[in-house]
């Protein structure tokens, strides 16, 4: 999506190879009108796939959810990390490791809010090694809810994750992929 | 306002006498045209605050405040929570108490997006004993920008808070206040 690859372009920072500084207007400053662009644009992407239901988890992708879920008209859920172990009855749960944060966090949704007749698109800002959208995949797996696809704003095409869902058979629309920061010079892998 | 009070007696879950589960549409799961209602009334509740910045805090607040950042035309900036010390000159630093996690976060906000020129309306989903708001009107003080008011959903008007915060002279606009939650009944405060 050129809109948001030229905002990178613009506003990105690169830091120590391999981090990639986006929070004046993706994760910490958010810019919304940029996000109706993006939700327009997943929108696009999956009007074929009767979402009923977005997940996401804290923080940083709610903002995202929600203006996507007015585009689809639909639920938002988000995944909560919570520090130890919880065997609620209540909650599906799953592990996620975090390498920037260096720990694991149990990720919890309530069963009242993913259900089997729920058909569900999992949108997060970043997918690097993919641990978050795997463990979101997860949880949609255990509530027996279907799962369309994923959306995410940024996908680091030279990690894992991208790789690793899309040979799964899952729909992954990542609206802007970068295939190298080397030396702080972005290249964009080229839509089709 | 009647629709977000109606909505929370009809899906609000009261437990162990204080506690007020809305997780089905505010902070868990998330309604996002109830959402927009409420963006709505924000903006009609300060037309005239000339808003070019929303502050809120990770995590349920950043929903509402992306919905919200829509009618004002304005960016969202949201706090985050960090665990140990951040002493990084790059950002402003308070300290919020959290009385449902038990423990204390260093909260934090890059200097970048938060300048003496800002006219900022801090939203969140809650209000209790103030803990979250009186911290990000430390943040907006640190900065030098200007701080218009603050909005919330639910106000828990039997504790204090509101009070608290309307007594320093802040405009302080709470889309539903409760006044009393005895016995699992929900007594509502009339809008003047």
């Amino acid at each position: 999506m050129k809109l948001l690859e030229d905002r990178i372009r613009t506003e990105g920072i690169v830091k120590n190879g391999d981090i990639l500084r986006v929070d004046s207007f993706l994760n910490h400053q958010m810019d919304v009108s940029l996000f109706r662009e993006m939700a327009r644009e997943w929108k696009r992407r999956f009007a074929d796939a009767e979402v009923n239901k977005i997940l996401t988890i804290e923080a940083s992708g709610i903002g995202l959810a929600c203006v996507a879920a007015e585009e689809f008209d639909c639920r938002v859920v988000f995944a909560k990390k919570t520090a130890g172990n919880n065997m609620d009855a209540e909650m599906y749960t799953t592990k996620i490791i975090s390498f920037t944060k260096g720990k694991v966090f149990d990720v919890v949704v309530s069963k009242r809010f993913l259900k089997p007749g729920d058909r569900v698109l999992i949108l997060d800002d970043f997918l690097a090694n993919g641990c978050a959208l795997l463990g979101l995949m997860d949880l949609v797996k255990q509530s027996g809810a279907t799962l369309v696809g994923c959306g995410v704003a940024i996908e680091k095409g030279f990690q894992e994750g991208g790789k690793r869902i899309r040979e799964m058979g899952v729909r992954l629309e990542s609206l802007a992929i970068i295939d190298s920061m080397e030396g702080g010079e972005l290249a964009f892998r080229s839509e089709e």
